[in-house]
């Protein structure tokens, strides 16, 4: 049956889901073939017949793995031959603290800047679950939130600065190649990119660089995902 | 003539320069014995007849190497068998992000809330060069920066996040165990446990908990620095 990766799609199929990226990109890093499937939010508990709750959902030959980090983990074990996806225990325990820090310091970030955006691609009957779970995380109405776009792009610029300092030391989180460690942030950066109707990231910068390169991996698959600002 | 740490102190023999206290750590958890030679600002260009601008700086049998992470890396190669400081060439690509995390998030909002505390506890000459530095990179006077402490502290809370979201998941940052990506943080943290006048952490918090097991590893050689606050 080989592997078919569970994947929020909008807007028709605009694959947008931060954590469905880190996964797409790990898979890419492995080499692995799989299909993906896309989801609408409704659709998520139905996967697999399963009670999942968030997307990605992976399904390797009859087993299913939620969560993206412990899918990350499950890739780097059963299929321990293939590049390591860590770079060592050092390295997955590591992960563990970008993966806090993309998810805590840039996500709030980035949902401020451009969740009216992702409200305006998703399926009709899904706005209103949107909408209300959204407004209640974020502590305030999606346009209004929105309406202060360019403080929050301030902010991510700020937030960025960890990331900005190191690249000026290496060329990828990992090192000298990208890892997982690279995966969970572009995954975060992506996310924007896909949906947000205006570009977040500060033109020219390091952190502009790096995630080029990142799209431009395994034969341009984050590229070939269109970007959603003009 | 084995190691000397080349650290520097305060106040008599009080030691809180937090890329010390990240060299203090790699050198326990390797196992190494050495002796640590203090010395203030101004006697730093000093230091083996060298031109160091900053410490630490590591002498191992004549040798003199300058930066807390290029020390960890010698220590990592020049005493390979001992346990590993990185735990795989994975972990230290991220400790280089880490690093950076904690020099661009962190310090500067220490800095702000007990810089005051630490000019008064420096040696009387270094005062003027102390104070010129600092509110230039500050960007405002020693005692104004101090007066806005309790915002700092808000602050520090606040990007302390992606560490406290981490602890939910895995006791130190390197895992199942303390690795170098925890010395980092903690070097970080025990400078103004060692200088400033008030905690700054938040008591009973997952943060505050993992600090006092830093503290106590080793024969409790972080906690045996007395902390500043009554």
């Amino acid at each position: 049956m080989g592997i078919v990766l569970h994947d929020l799609a909008g807007d028709g199929d605009r694959r947008f889901s931060p954590y469905c990226w880190r996964i797409r990109m790990a898979l890419a890093h492995k080499g692995l073939d799989y299909d993906t499937a896309p989801v609408t939010f409704s659709d998520i508990p139905g996967i697999g017949g399963g009670d999942h709750k968030t997307v990605p959902v992976l399904e390797d030959d009859g087993t299913f793995i939620s969560e993206s980090f412990d899918i990350a983990c499950y890739l780097e074990e059963q299929y321990e031959s293939r590049g390591t996806l860590f770079g060592g225990e050092g390295g997955k325990a590591a992960c563990r603290f970008i993966e806090s820090w993309a998810n805590a310091t840039l996500t709030p970030i980035i949902a401020r800047a451009c969740v009216k955006d992702i409200h305006d691609l998703i399926e009709e009957k899904d706005k209103p679950y949107f909408r209300e779970t959204r407004e209640k995380r974020l502590g305030g109405g999606l346009e209004d939130l929105q309406s202060q776009r360019d403080a929050h792009i301030e902010n991510l610029h700020q937030a960025l600065m960890p990331l900005h300092v190191m690249l000026g030391k290496q060329d990828w989180i990992g090192g000298i190649q990208p890892l997982y460690h690279d995966y969970i942030v572009f995954g975060t950066l992506q996310w924007p990119r896909v949906t947000s109707k205006v570009p977040l990231l500060k033109e020219d910068s390091r952190v502009a660089e790096w995630f080029e390169r990142m799209l431009n991996l395994y034969d341009r698959l984050g590229a070939k995902m269109p970007a959603r600002a003009a």
